[in-house]
């Protein structure tokens, strides 16, 4: 069974058997109680279980279809023609942000180059992240909801140039591997009847002599914004009604990553994520579809 | 003029000239605009301003008192007896917390003896801290609402010992001057009819040998909550009906301070809380009341 297929998650979902959904992602076994390799190294993780079941709604839905799994965290959301986000005004970055990608929403004319970066006047001037502030960061504005999903609107990609859909980007990985995941999100749409993606910044300890665990992080600017150490990316997938979905989760550090190394390398458990960010994925998908789980699969 | 009076700011309120609050707050002179003293090096501060009305009430409330002058940001907001919080599930820390001290509710018979710190089950497993993380790291859990703030009831006092109201605190500090602040906080309801404190953990950037700015701090346990580097007070002080509020705010460090250093010298302005810690105290207040601001004087 290959890497990808272990760390990734089928969750499908159907009615009646009682076992709460917590009690799924309670740690139970502890073998791989501390991932080891480095990239979240230190932080707590557990296997993240294989649910089957079936009889869940996955069709695409309406305008407010982005909710349909529920918000990881429910500070700051803001609404945009292409994403819903939360915003943490401690960090000058996104917490999390949600998109949809379909076939259809991937396609289109819309052009980047008549997109420019913008503050967002939505967020209070102390806590809000401008141009200025990235100038000489020799920092990308790394865009969280990626422009490039969200063809089908003009609007819709201007969006994704609120600089509170951005955080400070490494040039390196922003070009490459993190744009290979990006373009993979937008390939899953010819697999995948629905592709959401859930985009956020991680912040994780590391070891330093002392032997103690620190976090540390840049700020850039004026207004001090985060140079995150981390971004994670969860995808929920849905092939078509009632086929239930697939849960894909990955880590990449805020650093140059050699692209070819397969993406499949930087999958995590969703636990490792959910533990990281302080956000709930899980419980909220099991929640929200309103139906208890009737199979669990160990890994 | 000491320099308690030039940092604390009064605040009285008054109706009709149509002066908005935001503007008040808004960085009008860059003289002060970055603090140089070192508690908060590289936040970008502003002096506060100091705005003369009357006209409020300023009446102790019913037991939604604490709501009064708003809350600081509206993320994981919990009710307890003695106060209101917000907690961060990153940190495994609160954003902020909230209390209403009087002369009655400083006084009574409550025992800490009967107290014994406890997890906060409302809060998800992967963002709880427990006892076993702060065992062994050398640190106090340290209290953000004072246990002997809450003598008016057994009940009332215990709910400070939850973890969620609990953040890791240099003993040396604990035990000393933020003692001595939590001392001065129950003094001034001698003088004041409403002392409203509300404490929180900070995470302050450091210029380091690259001449860059960082935030660094240490997490502790196998729940990784985060050691703040610094400890905020925002104080709104009360005098009776119509005479106005009063705001004083510190910041200390999280490490050893001389408890001799009077307390005077850990007033900062509002403003660079309000930047740093990602939260909004000031435009809160004017809001609440439903008054517009009728004079402003310069400091």
């Amino acid at each position: 069974m290959s890497r990808w297929w272990r760390t990734a998650a089928t969750l499908s979902l159907g009615a009646g058997l009682g076992v709460s959904a917590s009690r799924l992602w309670t740690p139970a076994s502890s073998e791989e109680d501390h991932q080891g390799d480095g990239l979240l190294g230190g932080v707590p993780v557990v296997p993240v279980p294989r649910v089957h079941a079936s009889g869940m709604t996955a069709g695409p839905g309406s305008s407010g279809a982005l909710m349909k799994y529920g918000f990881p965290s429910l500070s700051n959301v803001r609404t945009r023609e292409s994403y819903v986000s939360s915003y943490d005004p401690r960090t000058r970055t996104p917490s999390w942000v949600i998109e949809r990608l379909s076939g259809a929403s991937v396609s289109g004319t819309a052009d980047r180059k008549l997109c420019d970066f913008k503050e967002d006047d939505s967020v209070h001037v102390f806590h809000r992240a401008t141009n200025t502030d990235y100038r000489g960061s020799g920092l990308d504005r790394g865009h969280m909801a990626a422009a490039a999903n969200h063809k089908w609107s003009q609007k819709a990609m201007e969006d994704t140039f609120y600089l509170s859909n951005v955080a400070p980007q490494n040039p390196h990985l922003n070009h490459n591997a993190w744009n290979n995941l990006e373009k993979l999100c937008r390939s899953l749409t010819r697999s995948y009847a629905n592709v959401y993606v859930c985009t956020g910044p991680l912040y994780l300890p590391r070891q330093e002599a002392d032997g103690k665990l620190y976090v540390r992080y840049q700020v850039v600017g004026r207004n001090h914004v985060a140079v995150p150490t981390h971004f994670f990316k969860v995808l929920i997938l849905e092939r078509g009604q009632g086929e239930g979905v697939e849960l894909r989760s990955y880590v990449l550090p805020n650093e140059p990553v050699d692209e070819k190394l397969p993406l499949e390398g930087f999958l995590v458990p969703i636990e490792s994520i959910e533990r990281a960010s302080g956000l709930l994925f899980v419980p909220n998908i099991m929640k929200r579809s309103g139906v208890t789980v009737h199979a669990i699969a160990a890994k």
